[in-house]
């Protein structure tokens, strides 16, 4: 277990994926300081009391940030940049995030770009909240950081501290996040959605474990996916459009009553998905 | 534990489902008779060994049949209807199957129809083949039954049978059974299959655990899925619109940069897969 490099780390949004970062990290460095930033007293305290952090303040509290810490933002991808310029302000001298879109975000730090970096920590889980903290949620997991123009050794100090969590990491452009993360992750859901939104609540005792598993991430919190499809818009609008060309070729094919195309279209698809189990 | 009615039953098609229904009746039964028919001497032989068949024929054997016996064809959907008149000709007194497709077949067989009532067991698995035969796979599951002008003790009857193996029974019309699965299960498929389309090898990677669900059951089988399709043509065709309609409202939202609306359209679709998991 790789040792966790920052002796501070800030965390604002303790929730499923800011609880699992704090618990990694005093899992792995039981010395480590884990400051946490949120809303609500009560959840920051009950973090704490369960060891997830070392100290913690609310909106109202004046920071107190020790030289050097390194910061992370996990919250809905709406208030990440005003999150990262606060850090930064307070005293982080480097900060990342953990949200799934990154262009946006890395315009609207602006001026704050040369102290942030972002990056897309690929895991999750449908429950939500610091109760379901895993120190383990990010092991042999993906983490996308997306550097631009930074120098060298700050791009290492972020790939570091995803690494010391058990991440393997890939660099891109955000750019080149948004593109792939929006079939990879946003499309997906929006299927889902698409997928919830054709079954009446009557007919749900019809439905089997398919319907169940490819509508699962459906019933996700509307605020946070209206957040995240609009902020990456454009990519996410190119990848709906790819979605209705190919559903329209389902149907001609239907209309058309041709088994062969149907039987290659669904083929050159199950290729693609088996890779996944093999 | 429901007893099982029938004294002997004929199963065309000793797959998963097959063998799941052999596997269910001889544990409630021991004393029952589980003839199998298939293709596969081997497969055939093998389901006999564990204790699944008492008897079996492969294709080229002269049936012989006891008087009385009750026959369920557990065979992809555009080979039920032949086996239906395969087994009502050799013998069996009434014929169900296990397809999810039922008007067709019901034109299908024809004037075999006093004989032949349609089921649809929601039941099923990732895997196949008899070896993951599962005599609890219907268990509390739901099968539906699709009786046309039938007596009423001939209904009972497939009825009791479903019971017996563990299920709830639900009668509904061979048409109203397709429109309905067309959007609980047939749609999902194609949504399954187009998310997984959208994404290439290389970015696999990248997914994670929405995307893997939601794409899962892309991975089955083409033949099986374009007979399905188009086996249930119209109300698929319908079906698929709806979804190529609420994917352009998902567009025109993210285009005019309308949050509510965007997350209007989640949200309704969010409250109706919610209540799966209530």
């Amino acid at each position: 277990m790789k040792v966790v490099s920052e002796s501070c780390v800030v965390i604002a949004g303790v929730g499923l994926i800011g609880g699992s970062i704090a618990a990694a990290i005093r899992e792995r460095n039981p010395s480590s300081q884990v400051i946490g930033i949120g809303r609500s007293v009560e959840k920051l305290r009950h973090a704490a009391q369960r060891g997830l952090l070392t100290e913690w303040y609310s909106g109202q509290d004046k920071l107190r940030i020790p030289a050097g810490s390194f910061g992370v933002v996990c919250l809905p991808v709406d208030r990440i940049a005003e999150s990262v310029r606060m850090l930064a302000d307070a005293g982080c001298e480097q900060v990342t995030d953990a949200g799934s879109v990154k262009s946006m975000i890395c315009q609207q730090v602006g001026e704050y770009r040369t102290r942030f970096i972002g990056s897309h920590p690929i895991a999750g889980s449908e429950r939500s909240g610091h109760e379901h903290a895993d120190p383990q949620l990010f092991v042999n997991r993906l983490c996308i950081v997306t550097p631009q123009n930074h120098p060298e050794h700050v791009v290492v100090r972020v790939s570091e501290f995803w690494k010391s969590l058990g991440m393997a990491v890939r660099l891109m452009t955000p750019e080149e996040h948004d593109r792939v993360l929006a079939l990879t992750s946003h499309l997906p859901h929006v299927l889902a959605s698409v997928a919830a939104a054709c079954v009446t609540v009557d007919q749900l005792p019809f439905t089997g474990t398919g319907f169940r598993d490819t509508s699962r991430i459906a019933a996700g919190s509307g605020d946070l996916w209206s957040s995240i499809l609009l902020g990456n818009r454009s990519s996410c609008i190119d990848a709906i459009r790819r979605a209705e060309n190919l559903l329209r070729e389902f149907r001609e094919a239907l209309i058309s009553e041709d088994p062969v195309r149907l039987r290659d279209l669904w083929e050159s698809a199950a290729a693609i998905r088996r890779q996944l189990d093999s």
